[in-house]
């Protein structure tokens, strides 16, 4: 049964959102035209908004309104370091987690030959530019532990031997704070293979 | 740290949906600006053309975006048995279970006179009309197994005594496939008073 076309319409665009089923869609909805048609106007305005206005950061490709981002644009922060992420999501956490003073670049998703992604999709080309540019030291490879965030850190990695840039791989192990019985088979092999003298 | 004042804006106006907290809102827009902006216009236009053209039904209270709906303007359906129920979505799951042929009567609400809900505001008067005009036989009250839907309920079984209209109130018992030990006290508690002779 459908109540109206235009709520069938609605249900259906709001399937796109991720996590969101027709279940989820059809109380959203409900929510919107029983009880909040303000917010609803204000979703409808601030997506329009954010969809035209905006784009990616000259410099580092995370998503931004302006030509640079904030951390581009900033002085203070160290442009010889650079952290290489495969999203803008990544790059939000890395902020959150706190400490790393230094710049991004962001490759909007990782080396996948079967989709047709390569290391152009990917900015590789951009990515050495600015390396050579601002004369960066050291890259930190802060892609996902995935089969693919593997190979891109490892392909961009070799990229860079040949320029005299250090490369380095984030550390992965038991989680702070994680119990060994918890941990998964995978990551306590990694955890082993990447022991420290202490 | 925030992206972009675009970005936060949408983040915060999606927040308004039930069951999206900031997280889940922040995965939503990395979506939409990453790889769906397409699916972001379709969902800003489609809930643009829904706030603006769905109301109510003249006759119902359904959402709808003619004066009248669907099961109203149905000839088909027998207009002398009326199902009370509290929301939209409540027809929805009735229309869903199939078997009942008669109209429907959406409160929009229940009372609640702490929030200030009283009988105008869930319609009483133009339920007691149609009740009239239609020459209803039995009203079926389908209002929620709570506390304010069941006084609901109890309310409008008052308001149609006098009229001489039968008021039935939907069967409390065991759902459908259930196990005893699994269904709670209250339910079952219900279960043994509704009982029936076999």
């Amino acid at each position: 049964m459908n109540i109206s076309p235009l709520i069938d319409q609605l249900i259906d665009a709001l399937r796109c959102l991720p996590g969101v089923g027709p279940k989820t869609a059809q109380r959203m909805v409900l929510h919107i035209l029983e009880r909040d048609r303000a917010g609803g106007t204000r979703i409808a305005q601030s997506l329009t908004q954010a969809i035209d206005g905006v784009g990616q950061c000259r410099n580092c490709r995370i998503l931004t309104e302006n030509e640079l981002c904030e951390i581009c644009a900033s002085r203070s922060r160290d442009e010889t370091l650079l952290c290489v992420v495969e999203n803008p999501a990544d790059v939000l956490a890395v902020e959150q987690a706190g400490g790393f003073r230094g710049k991004y670049f962001v490759l909007m998703g990782h080396l996948s030959p079967i989709d047709g992604i390569g290391p152009d999709e990917i900015g590789i080309d951009q990515l050495l530019a600015r390396v050579q540019r601002d004369s960066v030291k050291e890259v930190i490879l802060a892609t996902n532990s995935t089969v693919e965030g593997e190979a891109t850190a490892h392909y961009v990695s070799e990229q860079l031997r040949p320029m005299g840039v250090d490369a380095s791989r984030i550390a992965h192990g038991i989680p702070f704070g994680g119990e060994l019985e918890f941990v998964d088979a995978g990551t306590l092999a990694h955890a082993m293979d990447g022991r420290k003298k202490i």
